[in-house]
Formats: C-alpha cells, sequence, structure tokens
C-alpha cells in the first residue's frame, strides 16, 4: 500500500513510518458517517457543542509536548513557534465555543405578520443552520492553526457540521496523532481524516459532502475550486490562496527611522522562513530607503523550507526573477546549507517598472522574498496600487503629518485588500470577532468570507425561514419568549428579545 | 441592426419597435461607466443612498398606469397583478431604504486592543464594504418585482454597487421603459441597462463587473455560473433557478375539508398561469384526496404563458410525462384556444413509484401542472423527502393532532429547503427582515444566500478589517463614539454603541 512520508526539512531525511493513503472506499465512509452524524450532531444544543470545543482544546493542550515535537521533526518550525501555534489552535476552539454561546451567530430574525403591505406579510422566522458534511484541505505552513484542528475545522465544528480533514503531506505524523485526539473527544461520525492526493479529490466530488475549504496554493486551490463548481450540484469552496501583502511607507514615516524600519520589515518577511500568507512581499518605498532594506536582507538568516517542492519553486521563482531582469536583485541573506534551507532575497524595480510589468511582479514567490517598489510621490502609487492582485492584506506606514496621504493610499488599496493595517506588520492574524482574513482572486476564491476570526463560521451555514410555524415545532432559538436569551432581531429591531 | 421584439401572450403578435440589441462595446462602455461610478456611489453616506432608493420608488410609482399597461402587453400578466407587482416592486425599493437608515448591515464590529492572549490582539475594525458593479438578469415571470428595478437591483443599489441589468426578452418594451425611469434618479454610471444574449455573456465575463444576480432558469442559470465560475477571477454569482416546492398534507387535515383543500391547492397552483418560482409542482396526500384535487384542476382554467418557448416547453414537458407511463395523467383543465395559452394538469403516483423514479420525478415542468404523489402512513414519506432535489419552499398542511408528525416530516424536508410553510402556500413571497428565498442546489447556486428580503444586500459586500487605524482616517461607521448611532458590536457584545 502506498503511504504519505513526513521528512526533517533540517535535514531531508524521512521521519516516521509512512501514513497509508486512504481509498475512494475509505472516502465514501467517512463520507456517510458524517451524513449519518449530521442529524444529532446539528441539533445539539448550540452550548453542548461548546462543550465538546472545549473538550478537544484541553485534549490537544494535555499533549502538547509530544505534538509540538512531531511537528518540528516534520516542519522545523522550532519548539517556541509551534508552541505558540497550539496555544493559538486551542483558543481558537475555545472563541467557537464562546460565538455558540452568545448565540447571534444563527441571525434569530422574527417579523411579526402584516397583512395590510404589499405584499402582505405572515409570520416569518429565520436563523441559520449547518448545510452537513464540511471538507477541509490542511495548509503545509500551520501544521496547527491552519490544519487538522484549525480554523476550518473548529469554524465548521461549532456551526454544527461535521468534518473530514485532508491532511497535508508535509505532516502527515502531526496530522495523523492531532486527528487521534479530535476523535477521542467528539461523537463517532463527527470527524474523520483523509490523507493522500487522490483521496482529496474523492472528498470534493462526494455527494454527502456539502462545503470545502482549503488553505494552500493558487494552483491546487484553483483545481480543487473548479472541480467543486463543476459537480453536478456545484458546492461552496472556500479556498484562501496566494496574497501578496503590499506595503507602502510614505516619505516621513520611512525617513524618520530607516534602520529601525528595515529590521521590522525584515523581521516580518522571514518569519517562519516566509511561510506565511500574509508575509510582506511587496514593499512601496522611497528610494532612499533602499540601502538600508538591503543591509538588513544581506544580514538576516533564512532556514528550512516546509517541503522540498516549496524549496525548489522559491529557489527557480526567485531565480527566474533575476535573470527576467524586471526587477534587480539587491541583496541575499544566508542560510544553513543542509536539508530544504533558503536564504532571503530582497529585488527592486521603479515604480514605472513595476507598473509596466506588473502582472509579471506581483506573482507570489512563496518564501522569504520581497520586491521592493520605488516611487518619488506618494500620488504615484494611487493609480498603481487598484491595479494589483487581491490580497489579504495592505498596509501603510505613515508618519503624523502622513494621514491625508495615508488615507488616498488607503482608499486605492482598499477594493484589493482584506484588512488595512497601520503602521504595523501583516504577519500575526489575531482571532477575534473583528478578523477579515481573505480578500478579492486570487487572495480567496470568495471575498465574502474568512478562514479566520468569529465569522469564519458563516461559511458552514445557510438561512431558514419558518412561515406561519407552530412554536412547538420551532427550534429554541426562534421560540416566543427567547427561551435562549439570545440577542435577535425582532420586527427589524436587533437586542436580546 | 437586430433587436429583441416583444409580443401579446394573448394573441402571439409583435408588439412596439424591436429593443436594439447591445454591441460588446456598448456592454464595455457600461462596465466602464459602473467602474468610474463606484467610488463615490460606493463612498456615498448610506442614508443618502437610502434617498435615492426613496426616490426611485416614487418614479416609478408616478408612472404606474403606463407601466402597468406596457408590462400587460408584453406579459398578459393582468393589470390588478401588475399593479400589485409594481407596488411590492417600490415598496422593495423603500425597504432597503430602511435597510441602510437602520445601519446594522455593515456588522461594524470594534475589538480593542489585548497583547496578553495567543496570538495577541491589535485594535481592529471590521464592517462591509461594496464589491464594485453587479451584472443583474431579470426574470421572465415578474416584469417589475424581478426585473429592470428588482430585488437584486434594489439590494445591489443599496449596497454601494454600480448595477447593469440584462434585459428579460420577454418584455424588452416595459424593461426599457423602467430603466429610462430609473436613469433618470440615480446619478451617472450607476444604473445601465442591456439586451440580447451575446450582451449577457459579455456581462459576466466582464473583468469589471464583480458579481452577477440571476433568477431563470437552471438551464440558463447554469450555462453562466459556468461562465463566472471559469473566469480568470472567478466572480460570485447569485443565481435562483429551478424549483418543485414539496407540499405535504397530512391524513387529517387532509380528511377535515378535502374540497377546501384542493380549491386552495389549485389557486396556489394556477396563480399567474403557474409562472412561479415558488408554485406547488408536488404534492404528497393521502389517496383519498386524489378525488377533490382532479376536480378541483378539471374546473380550472389557464391562460397565456409569457412566451412561445414556454409554452412549447410545459405542453411538451406534461405530454412527455403523460407517455412516459411514470405518473397518469388524472386532470386537464381548460385554456383559451388563443395565443400561448396552456391548460393546468395534475399527474398521479404512488409513493412507491415515485421513490423508484425520483429524479424524473422531479423535474420542473414550469407552469401549472403539478404531480399528487399518494401515501398511506406520513412515516413513509420520512425516508423519501431528504432525497428530494433541492427547493425554494417545503409545505406542510397538519391537524392540531398532527403536529408530532408534522414535525418530523419537516425535519425531513429541512435539509433541502430553504423556507417551511405551515398550513399555507408557497407563492406570494414577503419582503422582509426574516425573508429567505433561496435554497440548496438546484433551487439556487449558493444555498448562504437569499434573492428577497433585507439579507439579499450581503450578496454584494464584503468584509474590510482596519488594524490599528487612526480614527481620523475610518469610515463613519467605525469611528470612536458611534457618530451615525448604528448597532455595532464591540468587544463581542451587540448594541447600540
Amino acid at each position: 500500500m502506498s503511504g504519505v512520508q513526513g521528512f526533517d526539512p533540517r535535514t531531508g531525511q524521512p521521519v516516521g513510518a509512512p501514513v497509508p493513503e486512504t481509498s475512494d472506499a475509505g472516502v465514501d465512509a467517512l463520507a456517510r458517517a458524517g451524513e449519518a452524524a449530521f442529524p444529532s450532531w446539528s441539533s445539539l444544543p448550540a452550548v453542548e457543542r461548546a462543550a465538546v470545543l472545549d473538550a478537544v482544546a484541553d485534549a490537544l493542550d494535555a499533549s502538547a509536548d509530544s505534538l509540538v515535537a512531531l511537528a518540528d521533526a516534520e516542519t522545523a518550525l522550532g519548539a517556541p513557534r509551534l508552541t505558540g501555534e497550539l496555544k493559538r489552535t486551542t483558543n481558537q476552539l475555545r472563541l467557537f465555543g464562546d460565538v455558540l454561546r452568545e448565540g447571534s451567530w444563527v441571525e434569530a430574525t422574527l417579523d411579526s405578520a402584516n397583512p395590510d403591505i404589499i405584499p402582505p406579510r405572515p409570520v416569518l422566522r429565520r436563523m441559520l443552520r449547518p448545510l452537513g458534511t464540511v471538507g477541509v484541505f490542511a495548509a503545509s505552513n500551520f501544521p496547527f492553526a491552519f490544519s487538522v484542528a484549525g480554523g476550518d475545522t473548529a469554524s465548521a465544528l461549532a456551526a454544527g457540521c461535521p468534518v473530514i480533514v485532508k491532511a497535508h503531506p508535509s505532516h502527515p505524523g502531526t496530522s495523523h496523532e492531532t486527528a487521534r485526539i479530535v476523535e477521542s473527544v467528539v461523537p463517532a461520525g463527527v470527524f474523520g481524516i483523509v490523507h493522500g492526493q487522490q483521496a482529496g479529490v474523492a472528498l470534493v466530488k462526494h455527494p454527502a459532502v456539502k462545503a470545502v475549504g482549503f488553505t494552500g496554493s493558487t494552483t491546487g486551490g484553483r483545481a480543487l475550486f473548479d472541480l467543486a463548481s463543476s459537480r453536478p450540484d456545484p458546492i461552496p469552496f472556500y479556498g484562501e490562496l496566494g496574497s501578496v501583502n503590499p506595503t507602502v511607507v510614505l516619505p516621513d514615516a520611512a525617513a524618520a527611522r530607516p534602520e529601525g524600519f528595515a529590521a521590522e520589515f525584515v523581521g516580518s518577511l522571514t518569519l517562519g522562513v516566509g511561510q506565511f500568507c500574509t508575509n510582506p512581499g511587496l514593499l512601496f518605498a522611497p528610494e532612499s530607503l533602499v540601502p538600508a532594506l538591503a543591509d538588513a536582507v544581506s544580514g538576516a538568516a533564512g532556514g528550512p523550507m516546509l517541503n522540498e517542492r516549496m524549496s525548489d519553486a522559491y529557489r527557480s521563482g526567485t531565480e527566474g526573477l533575476a535573470a527576467s531582469g524586471l526587477a534587480d536583485l539587491v541583496a541575499s541573506g544566508s542560510a544553513p546549507s543542509e536539508g530544504w534551507s533558503v536564504e532571503p532575497r530582497l529585488f527592486r524595480v521603479p515604480l514605472s517598472g513595476f507598473a509596466e510589468n506588473l502582472e509579471k511582479l506581483t506573482e507570489e514567490h512563496f518564501g522569504p522574498a520581497a520586491i521592493v517598489v520605488t516611487y518619488t510621490d506618494p500620488a504615484e502609487l494611487e493609480p498603481v496600487l487598484p491595479r494589483l492582485p487581491g490580497t489579504l492584506t495592505g498596509t501603510v506606514h505613515a508618519a503624523e503629518s502622513e494621514h491625508d496621504s495615508a488615507g488616498r493610499v488607503a482608499e486605492a488599496l482598499r477594493p484589493v485588500v482584506g484588512r488595512l493595517i497601520f503602521n504595523g506588520w501583516p504577519t500575526g492574524v489575531a482571532v477575534a470577532w473583528g478578523m477579515h482574513h481573505g480578500g478579492p482572486w486570487p487572495a480567496t476564491t470568495n471575498p465574502l468570507h474568512t478562514s479566520v476570526g468569529a465569522t469564519s463560521i458563516r461559511r458552514w451555514v445557510a438561512p431558514v425561514t419558518y412561515q406561519a410555524w407552530p412554536d412547538d415545532l420551532l427550534p429554541a432559538e426562534l421560540r416566543d419568549g427567547n427561551p435562549l436569551g439570545i440577542p435577535r432581531r425582532v420586527d427589524g429591531v436587533l437586542g436580546v428579545h
């Protein structure tokens, strides 16, 4: 039987035994188990699902040491980062418990009858209900937070959907072990995991799978999006794909502290060997900042990337860019010589050259590479920024004196970004009510949705309206007297009533 | 130049002059005008957009007599229905004005900083912003309410999106005149109309169009959905397609008043010559109810359908069903002999035969045709109902004594329907906060969204999060002190704060 083998990126050597690939029959069995579990899981009172999420979080926390060691061997991301990431993952599970207990996520809406308007209105009660079994494609770069028990899984389980995860091949052992812990806590059929590319295809095509979440490359995401969209019954596919994350530093902000700014920029660029979807790959800066940026990149160390394919793609992509003559390679950092390590790279192009070759120069090179685009007057940026491909974040650095200019730059960026950051850095994504981790294509396949934060639960729920329905047959969320005490909209007015 | 010719369905004769088809250059000019108008229209304070919507409604109301006469000549739907439908359309525009003034549609969300959690949380402020120019495909069967100034247009304009409508060829004159009125009220570039099939294709493919709404057939909607999904940058496509609208009448409810029930059923079935997406095409009933149903259908009159294609499709579809032997034709009503008239038809099949040939017997025959599926025990329905194709509505008729059974039937229906109706009829769709007019494929292309009601505005907006953003550069909805006085979520808590 073929299997998925994990490797140590520091050495390129195998780690642990291969995990067997899941057969089509195996995928079918899990999807049918999800289908069978859906009625009871989805009708469990939300506060009881919240308790299950809390229990999953506790069980993962209890195994933190072994999970982190396993993940470090397969990803080389280091124990401190992985310890933090696992805590972020369990906090995320608990946030969704809070979301369920707060109760407004179902958008309970009650309208009284009005026979005197056109058209007449009967008694209407609307709420959101889960879609059914969800497929989740785990990412390479977050072995916990965007993986087996990550945000997609947490939000879908919270919504009341069974989940089947397609494990990422870069960390099969970590995925297997995380899945074992989740399975030990949730009811039978509510969670499953599959391994292997063919199993992923079978998952997206399975009639019992009602929606899919994905974090990964634009190429892989597009292929699966096309598969989901071309089903006899198309299903929602939420892919978080590529992102160049433009950062604009205005002249006064750049002049105020060039070395400090450059150090922060390179810190964000090289964090996790640049393997973040929010990695700042495109910097618009005055020419005068380039020496400090080049110095900082030259002094920075790279490290091992998560797998050989990504390491090769980074090298060939950045070497191709250097050879193309479209941008100048102005600095390279260092890297260990062993395993799948790569060094940071900084390219430079003037704004006019960037604008001429925008499509080519906004291809993402996943890893610690950036292009600095030099400009003279911030006003020159305004016609160029809206032409950028859709991206998760856009950042503006401005001095107190530059707010007007920052506002114009932000308005130019806004149509193409999901999150606007002021005097900060795009890496580090908070898990909160107000987070939006999304954006126009190719940042995601659907600009309405986020894969991080409380509202990511929306991806897995659809409305149902009960018209003139007897109170005793309504879900508790919609009954007279608001027995659950949740926020509801009654005749158009939001409140706890 | 080729043109789109309107016809009188009562006679099959041309009405008015043909309306010219829009060239690709014409579509491009409108899309570019929408793109140019987007920044100002989207940044207009919501209450000012509400005033524009009210003004559009007033202008349409002021032309009611001429619009209704024009629409009646092209659709044969009759002045009373069309007068009501126009009023529904203008009330719908005003509802979105109310939605904008209430303010919670932007989902303003404010999180304070918390550096002590993992991951740390910066100050985050999230709200929904419009996507850009929207394409709207008008429906044949609602020349006002799902057409040029219908729900898709009203909700997209409310959101801050310019709109380009693809007119339905069944009422080109009505569409042209309605568009002229809308254009006279809204700012330049915010609204446009195109005619002709090729113009519709160009609209869906245009890079400046960011989302599409559609109401129509499953075949046409699927073709356009595939076009939108296969763009280099896929865009959201919201299609409301076919629907069989199952109705279950439980034994005691059927026995209580067979003739009254049958009369109401046939009234809903033949309303508007059955040309509603909520037409009750599938009735699950005890065998004992069949004579009353057959009598009522035999005594019912049909009428002219909206166009020759639909009339032909209804005849060939129902005649093919009768010839197939899969269901028995048990009654036919009458119809005028002129124009594109069709008669109501009722078929009958026992539940076992229905379950065997479910796919074939749930094909929609748009028009006044229904299949009555006879059953003995309501429990027999429970495994069959979840196998129905996705549908806009599901209806249960139950006596007081039958609530338990009604609850089980409703749970079986719920996964495949968007709206559950108790002791009522699916035709007549209220425009309200609590309405959901949607459902799983093929009812719609996306089960998360509705094309009727306040929440239909969601289709045209996407979140943006401002991180650590200066208050003076934030949109008013997100500023300190809540200057607009709208409902917001602050640190997780909903309220006007």
